[in-house]
């Protein structure tokens, strides 16, 4: 497999779907026609190997991760994500390796209607970058700074499965359906959630450093606290068998990974949010908090809950 | 120095100068108004180590390069860069190193009135992306398929010089005023030019991996050959001096890390390029040879040239 032929390969495994797209890859760079009822949303995200993930697991779900995060990161801002560039570095070609990889990356960005607009192959370190535009409607975007003391805190799906899924692969743990590999593996990026949501959070994240750390970065850009009761976060009923509560909680609050949506929604628009969104789609929607005025503060039920000591200790980076 | 410090200094160090930035570095996405009278043009390029340039050069010409082939791309496609993204990825921080980077990619990006609207910081292999976006007014792209036969192949400044620093560096020659060493370190993006030039040629592409190679991507994608006076070469008198004419030769033919352009002009357009561009800027333009119907061939004056054996055995990858 020649240097040219990855980035050829997986352009053929994709759709070209968008119209707009006047120059597609090959070229030094692409050209794509703008719309001025649109802003330009752009994002940039790379993993590597050791640092974002543990060594040697399946191409497929590296091809579908450098995307994935992407998308999530655009999710978070309510945009439409529509053309992705990929910096694709391995220090040798396994074309069976490559393959994986192309169908991981080539089934999501078919799912989520993205064309592959620019690349740059080396023959470098295991490392992947992707870059991704899109757009939403003139100031449809949704960023960390407008929620206020009141809103409620909400996330979509659940927590700290991806994070169990990856100590199961270090642990080489077999007992398991590969219901939290897949987590780990495959995170679903909430593409079409967040454009909805948009209409209605005053404030979003993607959860990719655990929900503890990222609902700070909203608190600290907002100059504001949080009141989280633990006991409400959402945790897949099977990890609850699996292990303890407590490993549970902890592995919900820092374990990071999950690619969920954290936002905020002004208590006064709460009902008319979940009307309109759970009948667009079935992503669980939960209330863990509130956005409040003095400092951060996590409970459990009515009593105060500590953090575990070790939380900083991620293996993400 | 904390992961978000690095790219904050950077920040910091750049002045924003873009009007169009809604939303800034520092959300999980950056926004930017559209203007219909535009196009979208984006590039990707990354540099790692050891690949694309030699361990242990000055932190300011990593910062300088990661920058200006992404520059040198968009110069290629006649486009205004506007908007870059930086994934930074470094095994351990050094602070000195680090202030080093910002300084070159900085003062490169402040010349070019380049805004950094993303970031993503990992402790990982020495790696670095860089993602640029910018515009051209509708139409206004230059790529590699309109080229005729009988258009002047011209190439803007000097081949060559990169390519031998390069090797001085290597070596750790010291019989050098530093000329041919600051070619390859701190390579000069055509940006002012390549608009410029935009305006009369009929395909341009930038000289990163050789000119001979390059041209031929060029010719490729045309189904076309060429014609090129290896004796017409735009070769630095110092250069010359310091090497055998073969061996200069063969810098610029094959050499690489030059980043000049390379344009196809249609003849009967030459005159007026000429007078318009030399009285806009004080950059060589030479002409090289000529767009043919037939296969490509390399002659010296009236005779033919044919290229050295190792040509194909680049540092590059």
């Amino acid at each position: 497999v020649k240097e040219i032929d990855i980035i050829s390969a997986l352009q053929a495994s994709i759709d070209q779907s968008s119209s707009e797209v006047i120059v597609p890859i090959g070229d030094d760079g692409s050209v794509i026609a703008m719309n001025a009822n649109k802003q330009l949303v752009t994002t940039t995200d790379a993993i590597t190997v050791d640092i974002h993930y543990p060594k040697g697991i399946e191409a497929k779900s590296i091809g579908h991760r450098c995307l994935a995060i992407n998308l999530s990161d655009m999710a978070a801002m309510g945009a439409s994500a529509k053309w992705a560039s990929l910096v694709f570095s391995m220090p040798s070609i396994d074309s069976k390796w490559v393959e994986g990889f192309i169908i991981g990356f080539s089934n999501l960005a078919n799912e989520s209607n993205i064309d592959l607009i620019g690349g740059d192959t080396i023959r470098g370190p295991e490392f992947f970058a992707v870059s991704l535009q899109g757009y939403v409607e003139q100031g449809q975007f949704i960023n960390r700074t407008n929620a206020k003391e009141g809103d409620l805190i909400y996330l979509t799906g659940h927590l700290g499965s991806a994070a169990y899924g990856l100590e199961l692969i270090i642990n080489n743990n077999q007992n398991d359906d590969g219901q939290f590999i897949r987590s780990f593996l495959y995170p679903s990026p909430r593409s079409k959630e967040g454009i909805l949501i948009a209409k209605y959070a005053s404030a979003m994240i993607d959860i990719s450093d655990g929900f503890y750390c990222d609902l700070r970065k909203i608190s600290s850009e907002l100059n504001k606290g949080f009141k989280v009761d633990v006991l409400t976060l959402p945790i897949e009923p099977n990890l609850l068998e699996q292990t303890s509560q407590d490993k549970a909680i902890n592995l919900a609050l820092t374990g990071g990974d999950d690619y969920e949506l954290c936002f905020t929604v002004p208590e006064k628009h709460e009902k008319q949010f979940l009307d309109e969104l759970t009948s667009e789609f079935d992503t669980l929607l939960t209330c863990v908090g509130q956005i409040t005025d003095s400092k951060e503060l996590l409970i459990a039920g009515n009593e105060g809950y500590a953090l575990p000591e070790s939380t900083f200790e991620h293996f993400d980076s």
